[in-house]
């Protein structure tokens, strides 16, 4: 079976900037887009012009300025919304409009006052329009993770008669578990007309933790577009996570699917969106957390030193980490010790080690780190008390 | 079908604590682990007790407090080990020894240098000797994630037979994938001897993300322990969040499947965590991070506000968080804008709002965030131009 290429949508610039404190102007926003592209994301979602001047602004220079990916505005259903997001995507070389309209019952209900047959009409109408503008449509069916399959697929049936080249499936409230996002792309690629012709895209939240895994049940059940951030950020709890996505394709060649993202860029762009945000990424974040390549306890430093494949199934220089940081704590080992001092420059027998270990595990209770400063003091204490016994 | 309990077992304070610049004092760890005891956790992890003298004490005077949960200790496959557990767990009302041994062909050649025959040796030995202190002994079949099926389940019918009463199969590396590390479980199910004695439990890590998604791979196909964590910290990535694993089982009645856990104290559990750690949690971080139940674009906002369930699938009180924070920044809405000034006092008309409107958004573009005070200025302004106009 020859791999196929799933395209990445990044929506840092859209979904992600929709973060309380996190808006960014638009010469940071042309800054992380040309790292997008440089780094190979197949489409950029650059924002949602109608929303305010300084976003349409945005989009319009980002339009541009992108030399290879789409470049994609976002918009609600409505003509004000895409006439908008069209002038502001008139430079770009690949121009994307993305429009859509929520199809659960709750958001047919709330928010639109509306019926089935009536959201339908203004899917296609909101579709046809967009056409008129540039010929790469992305339809939405927001809140598809809780709309019923048989409906969803009729409003997929009508967006594609009205031109739409892609299908985005959001499950926008983070619902989904990844066995019940599957079968919906499922059901989708077995009961749409036309769907052949389109390509399925996974936008998934984070709400229960599942964004990530969610998008990998999509493309393995015939999506081939996952809609993704740096970092994961995003409304609430956030998106799925674009270097996740990227390096679990890498690590699992039997899925026989690949992105053209370079990993090389991928801690150095993560860390880029944190400080052009303000947005913390935590120590324990998947790929490129601080801790990600960290090895704090004995047993799991051992194994690394003896191969490093034992407890590191990516390699750090793969994704742009420089090196495997071996942090000593007290839950370090001799091995771990006897490393870090050897690459200080003390050789120690085994009996020393053991007068070495005792005096750095006092340390370590007292302390978080014991870093390179202390080991020095340790070592000097060690000797005396050897020299006194 | 009834409703079966998943049984959840804690390791903040051992695998959690597995992080650079997170260990804990007795004391930080004796306030967590009487949290985690009153919100409901089945097993606590206490330590590692032979790993240093601090977490021998720590591990000896939390099994003298707990009351309810099962107080647990890691080892090796080691005598000594599991002595030096043995002698810390001796207060314990329920204790639990943790023993096993890297079973994958990667930690057998580099770890042990040993074979497969005599990994199962090891770990009957250590099952057996451990069985002399404790009824309860959970056996770890280290790096199963990469081990075989068909030697895993060997391994596996050897523990039972030498006494284990929970069969912990880690995904150590945080290689697998849902449907992966669920079939494992599975296999295990069919192909164990005496497997219906035993609990099945899943220890995934989230190198790849996927640490929660494969916990509840694992319990769909008959696992009925997780190993969590508090914010989902531990080792590199860290393991499955416990917070997320409590809520995805509260909001899918349909996988018939409960925790003991009472959910309203899981954000302020969450932040006693972060703040004895020192250790951050991210605002996109599902259920407990700032952002979980913030609405800051204009189309979610008005959403919310028409119906909360529009967008929330969880109530923030669920989890004891007090409300949903609306936030409001240049994404944001008319409705949303509305709705915060009416809240403080402003009822506005559409063509007042249509004016202020227009003023919030220089402010937002300029601003990253609107607050309370802004509001009043530009409504200030508003009031000026439009007695000008």
């Amino acid at each position: 079976m020859s791999t196929e290429k799933v395209e990445i949508f990044d929506t840092t610039l859209r979904d992600g900037e929709q973060v309380p404190g996190c808006k960014l102007n638009t010469s940071q926003k042309l800054k992380i887009a040309a790292r997008l592209d440089e780094m190979g994301v197949d489409v950029i979602e650059a924002g949602f012009p109608i929303s305010s001047p300084g976003d349409f602004k945005s989009v319009t220079e980002i339009s541009k300025m992108v030399k290879n990916a789409a470049v994609c505005g976002l918009t609600r259903a409505v003509k004000k919304d895409i006439e908008v997001a069209a002038e502001a995507l008139k430079y770009a070389r690949k121009p994307r409009i993305h429009t859509g309209i929520g199809t659960s019952d709750s958001h047919i209900k709330y928010k639109f006052n509306s019926t089935r047959e009536g959201i339908i009409d203004r899917a296609i109408e909101a579709v046809s329009y967009a056409k008129k503008f540039v010929e790469d449509v992305e339809f939405y069916a927001e809140d598809a993770g809780r709309t019923d399959n048989e409906f969803l697929a009729k409003v997929c049936t009508a967006a594609i008669k009205a031109g739409a080249t892609v299908l985005n499936i959001p499950d926008t409230t983070g619902y989904c578990l990844p066995e019940e996002y599957g079968n919906k792309i499922k059901y989708l690629k077995e009961n749409v007309t036309g769907i052949h012709k389109v390509r399925i895209s996974c936008h998934c939240h984070n709400d229960l933790g599942m964004a990530t895994a969610n998008a990998i049940a999509g493309i393995s059940n015939g999506a081939r577009q996952i809609e993704c951030t740096i970092n994961g950020i995003g409304e609430r709890a956030g998106n799925t996570a674009l270097e996740e996505v990227v390096m679990i394709l890498r690590q699992h060649p039997t899925l026989n699917l690949t992105t053209g993202i370079d990993p090389k860029f991928l801690y150095d762009t993560s860390t880029m969106v944190s400080r052009e945000m303000g947005m913390l990424v935590q120590p324990n974040k998947a790929i490129v957390g601080a801790n990600a390549f960290a090895h704090s306890s004995g047993i799991h430093q051992d194994g690394v030193i003896k191969n490093r494949e034992t407890y590191e199934i990516i390699d750090p220089a793969d994704v742009g980490v420089t090196e495997s940081a071996i942090v000593l704590t007290a839950r370090s080992g001799r091995a771990a010790l006897a490393y870090r001092a050897k690459k200080m420059g003390y050789e120690l027998t085994k009996l020393q080690l053991d007068s070495v270990y005792n005096e750095f595990l006092h340390y370590a209770d007292v302390r978080k780190e014991v870093v390179d400063n202390d080991i020095h003091e340790i070592m000097e204490l060690s000797r005396k008390n050897r020299a006194i016994a």
